[in-house]
């Protein structure tokens, strides 16, 4: 691909789409890396980097000369070079990065690193075109020319006043049909949504779709203009939220990389097993404590994973309803927590005895003993009555505290409904010995 | 809120974002929403309609005067009226609409009605601006200005041939920014990406997410342009594909609505739950032929659920990761299955490993029985082996056969992991019998 041929390496790669770029500069050797980035400048670096695989970009920073990277991070949308500055462990790193940037830019970006990981402060953007009220559409145009090709989007442009606060919006297309000498506050729309910068990004992602944003603008307190947010990152912010909760549903903290090493897959998962592993040992322990029972009727360890499995199943489902539910629902509806687990209840209700009557059957003909059937049917609607409203109450609690509901995660849940559903299996199996053993 | 006032309602009305006008709408009785179509126009209607939550839009569409409805239906962005249409189950009702419309209208919406669901042109809009190579940037503004109304996106703008093929693309900053004389196609990228229309809808979201797009144009075999799909429909796209993986994990078909009542909920949830019941009643039929070792052993029962529920938690982990990463990579991406499967392996032997020697000396200490103890710890450890291929196995043959691998659901592993691993853990039993009875 590349020797000493410059030209022709220039003249290819920079014809492909920036993704492209960065999926073919991903897959080389770090000694063509190297190569590469002698043969690009910090600005044509800059496009490649913003596509790169956020997981590698900081390794990759790590491996160019620190000048070169102060200036393609100098050159990269401001809110993508803060993100990679934020990931760097080293502190040292970052300032020697911004001490080489020029002044302006390091100001820019000094700014932006104070804000809150996942916060709206976090994902905007200071590249944007402001135009103030008292402007004429001409002037606004001309205004717009000039500050476009540094800007992340230009197609809605945010109006404020003399004090800096922000008054409405207008978006290009309203401005190109609008005609030349009118002012922009008597063209421009003054129900503009705004989000303050402390807000959580998925709140944002959620706003942005409901309304079909392109772009949000990010306010202080007394409603000054600080920044945008634009479609592309709430994307970005939307995948990644999806695979969060995707991750914790399957009972683990960190989201796994197809690449990652088996080594660094087992350290993900390992404290979540080791963790279940006591929680099963606790249950293993409640039905120590009903060996005299199982020594009596060993047939009742036939049905204990039934029971568990159906406890877990259900318990999952009631607790991805309501986790899915949650997060899809703005802050400023109320959630009605009562109504959800009375409808929840009855659900299981619905399921348990559906369910109940079906196995009291199967297994009162297939081992000829209805009390047996009776047993296993009373203990899976019982058991799914009180796992659905398990999975449905335990996220809806942690919703009320304030804790992200999706921690509560399938393992924990199911772990839960097993120890719930062998205590009322093995309860009820004691209480009826007598009919068990004729 | 309303009585007779019509002006004051229409005033406050029609201030509010049309999201929030779709909110307010929704909450309103029956006899309100009647009124409300008399009040408004049904292009005022339109913007209302494009915002309502879909399950409840054909029932609306049901209580207007067809007339009306029509009318409304006309003015809506034609991707919005056609989603409606489509989701119509009386087709003798779209038919009607259809011949109320204008001509026009009709047969644009006839286009669209064709494709298939979840795909490119199902979601696609024919109202966008298209302009040809030989305009002027001149004549490209002027054309803009006079079709931006109309269209649903013009920050990206489609230029085509004499034989109306997609030759290029240009962003209306590029096109603001340029000179007046110059040809189109002398300012265009050529490098424009295009979708058939056929593609999956998942993938044109992936690719929009990848190249940061506001649009995407849709073409057919010869090249033709025959649409965009625009941000805002990506970005329900990706909610709805979110939903579904994560409803799929948890087990069930069909995702559930928060308002959904509980006959719906429990409707959802039995088809799943009564297969699992199947699948469960087969594991209790498993560990009955085992009964004349847990006859002499009981204590054998203690563990089942700790060793199934590991084998459940670990395989549901292993394909989250594999689901996951599935739909992450683009279609042209080779996944490499066997180089996976032997990463999973890795991570199976290390964490079964960890837990294996864990649980065997927590066991022969609990109950002051080595063999016990090693019996349980050398059971786990094969079971985590196995259950975590299992985990990644399922779905990427299901990859390989072209079926979705979030169709292979969370209770499905866990259910076929606790089969596995209960016959593990009594062939191991019956096998050293002859330890564990001293």
């Amino acid at each position: 691909l590349m020797q000493e041929k410059i030209d022709l390496f220039r003249a290819e790669f920079l014809e492909l789409h920036p993704y492209d770029q960065a999926r073919i500069f991903e897959e080389q050797e770090k000694n063509v890396r190297l190569l590469i980035y002698s043969y690009l400048a910090p600005q044509e670096m800059a496009e490649v980097m913003e596509q790169v695989d956020s997981d590698r970009v900081v390794d990759i920073i790590g491996e160019m000369l620190p000048e070169f990277a102060a200036k393609v991070l100098e050159e990269m949308a401001i809110d993508d070079a803060v993100d990679i500055l934020n990931d760097l462990d080293d502190k040292n790193m970052v300032a020697s990065f911004l001490t080489v940037m020029s002044k302006d830019a390091s100001e820019q970006i000094k700014k932006l690193l104070h804000y809150e990981e996942k916060t709206a402060g976090s994902i905007m953007t200071t590249e944007y075109v402001v135009i103030r009220e008292d402007m004429t559409v001409k002037e606004a145009m001309k205004h717009l020319r000039k500050e476009a090709p540094g800007a992340e989007t230009i197609y809605y442009l945010y109006v404020v006043n003399v004090d800096k606060k922000l008054v409405g919006v207008i978006s290009l297309r309203d401005l190109i049909i609008a005609e030349g000498d009118f002012l922009i506050k008597e063209v421009m729309s003054e129900r503009v949504v705004s989000v303050p910068a402390g807000e959580d990004q998925e709140e944002v992602a959620q706003m942005m779709r409901d309304y079909d944003f392109l772009a949000l603008p990010v306010v202080d307190f007394q409603e000054h203009l600080l920044g945008i947010i634009t479609v592309d990152d709430i994307m970005d912010v939307m995948e990644e939220e999806a695979s969060d909760d995707y991750s914790k549903l399957a009972g683990f903290s960190d989201v796994e990389k197809l690449n990652d090493t088996a080594i660094a897959s087992a350290k993900k998962r390992l404290p979540w097993l080791i963790i279940l592993l006591f929680l099963g040992m606790f249950t293993a322990s409640i039905i120590g404590r009903f060996e005299e029972t199982l020594d009596q009727v060993a047939i009742l360890a036939v049905f204990i994973p039934l029971i568990a499995g159906m406890a877990g199943n259900t318990g999952t489902q009631a607790l991805a309803v309501a986790v899915r539910n949650l997060s899809a629902s703005s802050s400023n509806e109320k959630i009605n927590t009562k109504r959800i687990i009375w409808e929840e209840a009855k659900t299981g209700v619905i399921t348990g005895t559906c369910c109940g009557i079906l196995i009291t059957l199967i297994v009162a003909f297939w081992y000829k003993d209805i009390y047996l059937g009776g047993l296993v049917g009373i203990s899976i609607m019982a058991t799914l009555v009180v796992a659905t409203i398990a999975g449905a109450f335990v996220p809806l609690v942690m919703h009320r505290l304030k804790i992200d509901p999706a921690v509560a995660s399938g393992p924990f849940i199911t772990t839960l409904n097993d120890i719930i559903s062998i205590l009322i299996y093995f309860s009820l199996a004691t209480t009826f010995m007598g009919l068990l053993t004729n």
